[in-house]
């Protein structure tokens, strides 16, 4: 088969607000070939993504990603790993092109399943998906009593493990932050599992996360999420041989050395991969297996919906030490109408993967067509870009 | 002062190739405060890098970069460094943001510059600019015949160093790229300086650049650039061992850390800065500093305009041990006439950068309106860009 049709869905809310939830829109990627059709996301900016897919050429190393993928055939893993290889090269100079890239390659094992039948996580070579325990994501409440409230109902809704990020945390003192901190093991309930995320606020620069050690490791918080961007390394060590709270981070990543570097020189517990921004299905498979060698865990970073989740999940799926998973709970009206809702909590608060070929879960055409935004880009007279149809 | 606008203006030739020549087009910034206006150049796909300026808002870390721009005020270095800040924590996760906040901050010191009356380097805190050594950058013939002549022609013309790149290098036989190094190394005599650039052709595998280091050590090439993509930092730590020939990377970080990583675990021995892709004049400098506490050497990267060559001088002006520099000689019509050529090599094969306010150069308007691409984007019946008047 040959690759007909890439098309690119921006959605998003009618008024979406200047808070941390990467819900509010969503661009969606559908690749037809053959009688088949499959489907991603991008964790991405959706209009900058959009104009990676068809801008100009600037040089040889800087083509749009589609000259690299268009007409390509895809019949087995090998062409997707194919076209990796060609966007990378042809789109190297194009710093956008991992996020698209992302979206993509999601769209095309899916596909891919699709076609062979199989669900993704086979085609990647595992034999079961292991069920994740599932944490909730939810943002720090403004106060202590509200975040109590919070890790209370998410424990009454079976959750085993909630993770509190972003909000007030960091930006206000040490104590006030172990007041939150306190409020949320109190809510939770002394046995499940506490995280915390601190959303990169202190970039590079370990004194303020130093503060916070002592109230995180009183309350027996197993990580505390991004003290600093993705490429601190050195503060990342550095803050690692401080304490007994693993540090977990890496959704900022956008290549698989990025990730690597983490695991080598960075000195966390967790490695967290946002297949929607580090190249796809393909990419997030590699750190896993790297991670798995280097004892470090694998843990999927998704915010948003279904599709992202079920993606987000296959690359180690079938790593059975690696078994907690970010499951979105305060995601959009957007993000929660895109699919059914099939992968669900257990009774003992775990996620399974669907076992239908493909990704398992098709975006409904009548939200999609609800929360399009309309997107022109015309280039010397001539259209780059026109929202499809659906 | 508040900065008043700022203007992205995308230029182009009328029919770019699909060759390594990254000067076919460019993206300029214009930023206006008060009375004063200054000039950048993003090396970057100019569609994508304007879609990142006014995009929707997706969250609050997926911003667009206008937002941390426009009304910020702009009076000392002090400044560009908060809005640094500002811009980096807002638009952390649109991947494009350092390839656009290059122009814009490019542009903001040569404004601080022209209002301060003092040239860039000097805002930086050099003293005194030293002379560079330009090497020639040309892309590799088709034949040795053909590099050969180039390379005599580039001695001829007064270069004591001259880099061949990209073309038939490394997608040949070792021993065909031993004939068009030693061609290359014939042309431009014994005593001159010869660099290679691989253009990351072997992405992370050091095998077949393995082949390739007994002909480079025995054409005594300086230094073998880009064997691997910026972020593979085992492969060039295996390879830097095994030779004498130094390797130099870095063109493609688009942060500090990043080049920071290559330095610390690459082991390179040249560091490569495109001023127009890490962050600007800023970040450049950050690198600057860093490299010759970690005795690396620092290098421009520069293949476009005399505008972006003046700016990726500026972070390095003050260190008299980091003596070489970059200098386009094979730049389209475009770049060629687009400012007024005042950085030209000397007796000695030297070039100096201006001494009067600011960068020294400014863009010629009439050059501007021949080669600018209309382009509008529309999202939602709302413009989010049009092209600028000039």
């Amino acid at each position: 088969m040959k690759i007909d049709s890439v098309d690119l869905f921006y959605l998003k809310i009618p008024r979406v607000k200047n808070i941390g939830d990467g819900s509010q829109d969503a661009l969606l990627v559908r690749v037809r070939a053959g009688n088949f059709e499959g489907w991603g996301e991008c964790e991405a900016s959706p209009l900058v993504t959009i104009a990676a897919w068809n801008c100009p050429t600037s040089h040889s190393a800087c083509q749009p990603v589609s000259a690299s993928v268009l007409g390509q055939s895809i019949d087995t893993p090998a062409d997707i790993k194919r076209i990796h290889t060609n966007v990378k090269a042809n789109s190297l100079d194009l710093l956008q092109t991992d996020h698209l890239l992302s979206g993509i390659d999601i769209a095309l094992w899916d596909l891919l399943g699709r076609k062979l039948e199989e669900p993704v996580y086979q085609l990647l070579g595992y034999p079961t998906a292991h069920p994740k325990t599932a944490y909730a994501s939810v943002l720090f409440g403004d106060s202590p009593a509200e975040t109590f409230q919070k890790a209370e109902n998410a424990q009454q809704q079976g959750y085993r493990a909630v993770k509190f990020g972003w909000g007030c945390y960091g930006r206000q003192s040490p104590a006030a932050d172990a007041d939150q901190v306190a409020a949320a093991r109190e809510g939770l309930g002394k046995d499940r599992c506490l995280l915390i995320d601190a959303g990169t606020l202190w970039v590079d620069d370990p004194t303020e996360a130093e503060k916070r050690l002592s109230s995180l490791e009183t309350q027996r918080v197993l990580w505390l999420e991004e003290p600093f961007v993705s490429g601190a390394l050195n503060a990342y060590r550095k803050l690692s041989s401080m304490t007994t709270v693993k540090l977990a981070g890496g959704e900022g990543c956008h290549d698989f050395h990025q990730a690597r570097h983490m695991i080598d020189h960075g000195g966390i517990g967790f490695i967290q991969i946002d297949a929607g921004r580090i190249g796809g299905l393909s990419i997030a498979k590699q750190v896993a297996d790297y991670a798995a060698t280097r004892k470090v865990k694998y843990v999927n970073h998704t915010f948003t919906t279904q599709l992202a989740l079920s993606a987000s999940l296959q690359p180690y799926a079938g790593l059975s030490e690696h078994d907690l998973c970010e499951y979105p709970v305060e995601a959009s009206a957007l993000a929660q109408s895109l699919t059914p809702l099939l992968i669900k909590l257990d009774a003992e608060g775990h996620v399974h993967l669907p076992e239908t070929p493909g990704l398992g879960i098709t975006p409904i055409s009548e939200t999609i067509r609800k929360y399009l935004t309309e997107t022109e880009i015309v280039v010397n007279g001539k259209v780059i870009y026109q929202t499809p149809t659906i």
